[in-house]
C-alpha cells in the first residue's frame, strides 16, 4: 500500500507542470477560470448528486511542493531550476465555487468553477477531476438504489470490490449521503461516524461441524443482532434451522435474532419461502436480508414481484459503478484574462457538437414551479441579476431553434456558493446528516420522471440570452479565423 | 482525503470481526486454509495476470489493532474486553503461498492461499480481496492492450478517472508491468521509477493568442520532449500548423519536434492525414500520438485499418476497467483442522455448480507441451508429487465425462511459491523490470488462441484424480446429511 507521506501536489498529470512552466517563462500570470462539468448523463440516468468538495478541501489545505516534490521534477531534467524554486513556493492561491454538497444537478452546468492565476488554476485539473469523478459517480448511484429501495433500508457490503480500500470510504461516505442505513466498512463507520453493520461469511458454517452448531454459537453471542446466512449447503434447510433456532433461543432465553441473509439462488423465491417459514414459526419481526450483485433495477423488479427482503446489501455494482466506472467530467477554460478590460471567454471547438463548452464565467439559475419542484435550470453569466417575476428566456446548448419561456409562478435560487478564496477554505463540508437531508430534500423536489432508471426524462439545461450570444459569437470568430487561414 | 495514519487493520467488513469473537470465545484457534481464486473471466478474456503482492505484503506488515483501532471496535458494543485485549495482541501469524508476481493463471485456480489460526486467516479477508481483484484486473487488462498494440508503444494517461489518486498509482505500476511505455501520473513515475510522459491540453491553446503561438512556445520550451494537440479549434489546420513549424524549428534551430496528438474524430481518418502531411513535410519521425476512449478492440481495429499511430495514449477504458469493473474473486475456506489426523477439507456448495469450491490444499501444476507453450493446468493436492514424464489424468471441475490424460512430451511446472511465513515476508517482490520480463515471457508461452481479444479459447484447469476424489467425497457427504435431514 502507497501512503501519501507528503503532499498531494505530485498526483497530477505530467502535462499540467509542462504547461505551466511555459507559463512561467511567458510571465501568463493572468486570472484564468476553468468550469468542471460532466458532458452526459449514463444511459438512463436523470440526474446527479455532487460531492467530493470535503476532500478537495483537504487537497488545497495539503497542496504543495515539498522538497522532494522538486528532487524529484528536477530528476527529468524537464524543469528549470527558476521554475522549480517557483513551485517550492506555490500556494493554491485560487477561488473556488462549487454546488453544494448533495445538490442535484445535471450534464453540462458548472459543478466547480477554480479560478486565479492561470499557473495554479491549471495545476489542481488532474487531483481535481479524480475526485469528482468516483464521489459523484457512487453519490449519485447510491441514490438510485435508494430509490429503487422505496423506504426500505438498503447497507453497503462493497469494501472487497473497489479500486483500493479507501475507495471504499469515499463509497461508504456517497451511500450514507444517499440514504443508506449501514456500511460493513468498519474503518469507514468508524470515520464517517456511520451505523457498522454485517453477518456471516459462508467459512463460518464451514468450520463449524454442522451449520445449526455455527447458526447457536453466533445467535447466542450477538443475540438482537444476530444475522444468520442461509445458504451454504441447502437454502431451504438453512431457513428453517434458522427458524428453530430462532424459536428455541426466544423460548429458552427471551433472545429474538435480527434476521437471516440469503446470497444467491433466486431471491425472489427464496425470500417468500423464508418469509413463510418464519412467519409460521411467528417470527414476523425476524429480517429477511438479500444480497447477491444487486442494484437499483434488480431491486425495483424484485419489489414489484412482492419479494419480502426487509434490507438490501449491496456491493459490487454500486461500489465498482459497474454499469459506468466512468464520468466524462472535464476541466474546460472557459473566460481567461487577457487585458486590462478583464476576462475573455473562450471556448473548446469539436466536431461533435457535445463536446463544444460553453464560454464565459457563469451562474446556475434554477427553477421551481408553483408545486415547489424543479422545472429548469439557466446557464446564466457571472453578472447578470438573478431573475424574479419577469419571463426569461432560455436557449437550447445547440440547438438554436429550441427555446423556451420561464413565465410566472416561479421561483429562482441561484445555486453556486463560494467554497475557497484566498488560499482559504470558505465552505466548511457540513455533517454528513445534513448532507443527508439536503440530498434527501433535492431529490423529493425532482420529479418523478427524472428518477425512472430506465430512459428517464431530460431535465432542461439552457443557457441564457448573454451565454448564448458569447458562445455564438465565438463559434463565428473562429470560424471566421479558420478560414481566413492561407 | 482520508489517509491512513495509523493501521489498515479496521479496513475489514464488521463480520470477519464478530466471527473472530467466536472463534476467540469458542477457543477455535485450528488453522485454517482459505483459498483466493476467481470464478471465471469476463467476457471474451483468456487470462489474468497475477500482481498485487507487494501491497498484500505491506499490508501484513502494518497489521495490528491499535489503541484507536481497539476504542472504536469497543465503541460498537458488540465486542467483549478479552476479544478487544486479544485482538490489541494479535499478530499475522499467518502462511501465506501465492502465484508470483507476473504470472499468468485462469479461472478456479488459487491465486493465494493464507494459512494459519482461523481467527487470524479469517480477518485477512476483505483487505485482500480487496488489492488482489483490482490489481489483476489492472494487470490483465494491461496486457491485453499491449497485445493489441503489437509492439507498438503504450501510455498510460488515466490519473483523472480512477477511483481517487492512489488506485492510478496501481494502474500505472500494473500497466508498467505490462510493457507499457511510460504514465503521464507524475507521482507514480516518482514512485515506480517509471518513465514520465505527457503532451498539453486543450486550455493551454486556447490561453493563447493563437493555436500557433502556443505551439511555438510549447516546443521551443521542450524541443525534442514536445508533443503538440491539434484538435483544439480544427484538427486539419492543427495538424498543418503543426508540421509547418517543425519545418521552420528544425530549418532555423535544428530542433526536432517529438510529435503531434489527436484527440477527437476518427483516428483513422485524422492520423492517415496527419502521416501524410507530415511526410510532405520531410518529418517522417515525427510520431502520432491517439487518445480518446481507446481500448485493446480499439487498438486493434485501428491498427487492421492501418492507422499510423506511433504512440497509443490509454486512459479510462483501461483504468476505470470500463468493460469488467470487478472480478468475481472470492475467499472460501478449504480446509481446516478439526482433530489431531491433520486437515480436513472443506467445500461450500452452490445450485450454480461454478460456485462450487474445489476443497483441499492444493497446488497447481503447470504443463508444457514440446514447443514450450502452456498446454493445461491441474489443481493437485499439495501432497502430490510433480509429475515427471508418466501420463497425468485430468478431470473437469464439474462434468464428470470430460477428461484428459497429459502424456510425453510433457515437462511439468509448479507455480505457487511461499509468501509470507510465520510472521516475515518470505518473498520479496521483484523490481518491476524483472516482473515485466517474466510477465511477458509468460504471455509469450500462450498460445495465440488464448490471446484473442473476442471469445478466447478456453484454457484447461482440471482436478488432479485425488482433488476430485475428496470433491466427489464430500459432495455425497453433505447431500446424505441434508437427506436425512427430519
Amino acid at each position: 500500500m502507497w501512503l501519501m507521506k507528503d503532499s498531494p501536489s505530485l498526483l497530477t498529470d505530467l502535462y499540467e507542470l509542462t504547461m505551466a512552466q511555459v507559463y512561467f517563462q511567458k510571465k501568463m500570470h493572468n486570472a484564468a477560470y476553468f468550469e468542471v462539468s460532466i458532458r452526459r448523463l449514463p444511459d438512463n440516468w436523470g440526474f446527479f448528486v455532487m460531492t467530493g468538495l470535503n476532500e478537495i478541501e483537504s487537497y488545497l489545505n495539503e497542496f504543495r511542493f515539498t522538497e522532494g516534490d522538486v528532487d524529484y521534477l528536477r530528476s527529468t531534467k524537464l524543469f528549470s531550476e527558476d521554475f522549480l524554486r517557483y513551485l517550492s513556493d506555490l500556494k493554491p492561491e485560487v477561488k473556488i465555487r462549487a454546488l453544494p454538497e448533495g445538490t442535484v444537478f445535471f450534464p453540462n452546468e458548472l459543478v466547480l468553477e477554480v479560478s486565479g492565476p492561470l499557473i495554479c488554476a491549471q495545476l489542481l485539473e488532474s487531483y481535481i477531476l479524480n475526485i469528482l469523478g468516483f464521489s459523484i459517480i457512487q453519490a449519485s448511484l447510491a441514490a438510485r438504489v435508494v430509490i429503487a429501495a422505496n423506504g426500505v433500508a438498503v447497507v453497503d457490503f462493497g469494501l472487497r470490490r473497489t479500486q483500493g480500500p479507501m475507495a471504499a470510504v469515499r463509497s461508504a461516505r456517497a451511500a450514507q449521503m444517499a440514504g443508506f442505513l449501514a456500511t460493513s466498512n468498519v474503518f469507514a463507520a468508524g470515520k464517517l461516524d456511520f451505523n457498522c453493520t454485517g453477518t456471516m461469511a459462508h467459512s463460518f458454517i464451514e468450520v463449524h461441524d454442522t451449520e445449526e452448531q455455527s447458526f447457536r454459537s453466533f445467535a447466542e453471542m450477538y443475540g438482537e443482532n444476530a444475522i444468520l446466512l442461509v445458504d451454504t449447503y441447502d437454502s431451504f434447510e438453512g431457513i428453517k434451522k434458522a427458524a428453530s433456532l430462532a424459536k428455541e433461543l426466544y423460548e429458552q432465553k427471551g433472545i429474538r435474532i435480527k434476521g437471516i441473509r440469503i446470497d444467491s439462488g433466486d431471491l425472489a423465491y427464496y425470500s417468500k419461502a423464508a418469509r413463510q417459514i418464519l412467519d409460521e414459526a411467528r417470527f414476523p419481526e425476524v429480517k429477511i436480508l438479500a444480497s447477491s450483485d444487486l442494484d437499483e433495477w434488480i431491486i425495483e423488479s424484485l419489489r414489484d414481484q412482492g419479494a419480502p427482503i426487509d434490507i438490501w446489501c449491496v456491493g459490487t455494482r454500486l461500489m465498482t459503478s459497474y454499469q459506468t466506472p466512468a464520468l466524462g467530467v472535464v476541466y474546460k477554460l472557459v473566460a481567461a484574462g487577457e487585458n486590462e478590460n478583464g476576462m475573455a471567454p473562450k471556448i473548446k471547438i469539436s466536431q461533435n457538437p457535445h463536446k463544444v463548452t460553453n464560454p464565459g464565467v457563469k451562474k446556475i439559475v434554477r427553477f421551481y414551479n408553483g408545486n415547489g419542484k424543479m422545472s429548469g435550470d439557466l446557464l446564466a453569466h457571472v453578472d447578470e441579476p438573478l431573475p424574479a417575476g419577469q419571463p426569461v428566456k432560455a436557449h437550447h446548448p445547440m440547438y438554436d431553434y429550441m427555446k423556451k419561456t420561464y413565465q410566472e409562478p416561479y421561483t429562482a435560487e441561484e445555486l453556486m456558493v463560494p467554497v475557497f478564496a484566498q488560499g482559504k477554505p470558505v465552505y466548511q463540508t457540513p455533517p454528513l446528516h445534513e448532507v443527508r437531508q439536503r440530498a434527501i430534500g433535492q431529490i423529493e423536489r425532482l420529479e418523478p420522471e427524472y428518477k425512472r432508471f430506465f430512459h428517464a426524462h431530460i431535465y432542461k439545461v439552457s443557457l441564457s440570452d448573454k451565454v448564448q450570444q458569447i458562445k455564438k459569437d465565438l463559434l463565428s470568430y473562429h470560424q471566421e479565423k479558420a478560414g481566413s487561414n492561407p
